[in-house]
């Protein structure tokens, strides 16, 4: 891994966050008045056979004005079509943070890390929820990482850069690796996301001599293996878990908001580094995912993001599960 | 209220509960073993301008091979299919049951009761989650009955028959009063619904001198009215919130399952008492709500029951509305 040697030996200069996210509102999101009601703790589980997954919520960012300056590749008159026909508004749209665990007798596996309220003031609300889970971040032991953009790796440190998941291995999909750790690659990357290199050297540098590079195909742990999902990042990557005849697909970014990305899987956001790469991805893992009529999750899907795939028009939709106490 | 005294009057003999759900299958629905993992509690928290609503999960019954004995003008080989539409299994539905409470300056309004535990070992869960909720059942003083079947008025006593909202007036629709009060209406239901009869003299006895009936199109506290839905029992009645520019409808069981009956308004079941009276009520409510793109909630969608609806094809689709913290 000279790689990564090479990687925690840069720069740990302070980081000026990526601006992958659009700001969020604080005056809307927040409860009126000192009597703000409650709301109930935001995390969900349910089972993958044998196998207990808990999806939690670490909050959102609400971008404005969300037909301008996100698609890459579609004008504002579709972008805010496709926002009405989901119900969704023009004018602001959340992009939420959902965070999965997953039990299994190897032990405690998280994929990616939450923001670690360092990138929103809506977000970081993942270890409040994680404590009415029941879940103690000690326990974790494996870290599955999708790719490096900040609000997937960020919540790794704290704003001091302590590791939060002391007990755990980190697990990063090779060529992610690869790509971020070559600092020449800046000029590849759009200006907004230069800032993930520095992101990178600081959060995974708590957790030197704990990182495990893996290949795409590798079975990670029993029953969880790599499946390539090039294109949003070079390396990004989703896992599949599978138990018996049971199967959860852990999509990550493959599609963002699904009302858009899933709807028209050929727009490209400011996110995706390679539009076209990650189109392909994107219909291929969809594809797979709706003709396997297998249980999915994602990143940036409405909590509690577990749901099914199917295809529609030219492009698919989420189904989301029932909801149930019975887990 | 000459009708009341009638009624109450009646037998408040032992009742035999109506049939009005499947049976629930506690194996299936209960975790497996003493470590079993906790669900999140069962409430959600919303806004309808100024009042805040909350949706309370009661739990669900669980219905064995629902293609079978429970549509009934459509075969099973249909009802299958728009069940493997929805990715839903065919060969057991979950039915929910779902309290809406409402806060606005005259107080806390229930609308339905629950099931009060007494209906299925799988439903009667809401006092735990309004417990979780921060919501005392003593401080509800207004309680809004769609129709009288056991899963909308069973919870609003014990299986002692205590009334369990002791701070409440209990709001009825007139038609839905009348048409029960008269035990010579026995022949015009359904055998499994005829314990209706005794059930609703139980239920509503506590309550004597709290009873109120309304008319369709009455309003019952300011910005709460009730709106005719009739079909699915004779006074069914549906109640439309509004405040300033937002409004929320409260469609009771104008559809039962959205993937059955939303999306074939024609399709009746063995608890509507009035089928093509039901279905013209179903694409009277739900055209409207979607016209006006309005929020709705309802006792039988999927949790937490919080969306819009929209046409699709010759029925209408449900759209959930984002799970958020943020209130």
């Amino acid at each position: 891994m000279t790689d990564r040697r090479n990687l925690l030996a840069a720069s740990s200069a302070a980081l000026a966050l990526p601006a992958l996210i659009g700001r969020a509102n604080a005056q809307t999101a927040a409860p009126a008045g000192a009597s703000a009601p409650a709301q109930a703790p935001g995390f969900y589980r349910f089972r993958v056979g044998s196998f207990v997954a808990t999806t939690v919520w670490d909050g959102f960012a609400a971008r404005q004005n969300p037909g301008t300056g996100w698609i890459t590749n579609a004008d504002q008159a579709a972008v805010e079509g496709a926002l009405r026909d989901a119900m969704l508004s023009t004018a602001r749209l959340d992009n939420p943070f959902i965070v999965t665990f997953l039990e299994t007798p190897a032990g405690l596996t998280m994929f990616d890390s939450g923001t670690g309220g360092q990138l929103a003031p809506t977000a970081g609300r993942m270890r409040e929820n994680l404590a009415a889970a029941g879940i103690d971040p000690l326990r974790v032991t494996r870290i599955l990482v999708s790719h490096f953009h900040g609000d997937h790796i960020t919540g790794l440190t704290t704003a001091e850069n302590a590791a939060v998941f002391p007990n755990a291995q980190v697990f990063v999909p090779e060529v992610e690796w690869a790509f971020w750790a070559d600092a020449t690659n800046e000029s590849r990357v759009p200006q907004a996301q230069r800032g993930t290199f520095a992101n990178v050297t600081r959060r995974f540098g708590p957790y030197q001599g704990k990182l495990e590079r893996f290949a795409a195909g590798a079975e990670i742990l029993p029953g969880v293996r790599a499946v390539a999902a090039y294109g949003h990042t070079p390396g990004h990557t989703v896992f599949h878990v599978a138990d018996g005849t049971e199967q959860l697909f852990v999509t990550a970014d493959t599609s963002s908001r699904p009302e858009l990305f899933l709807r028209n899987p050929g727009w490209s956001s400011i996110f995706d580094i390679d539009g076209p790469a990650a189109t392909a991805s994107r219909l291929a893992i969809f594809g797979r995912i709706a003709g396997e009529r297998a249980r999915m999750t994602a990143y940036h899907f409405p909590f509690p993001a577990n749901g099914f795939i199917q295809r529609m028009g030219e492009g698919f939709r989420f189904v989301p599960a029932d909801w149930s106490n019975a887990i």
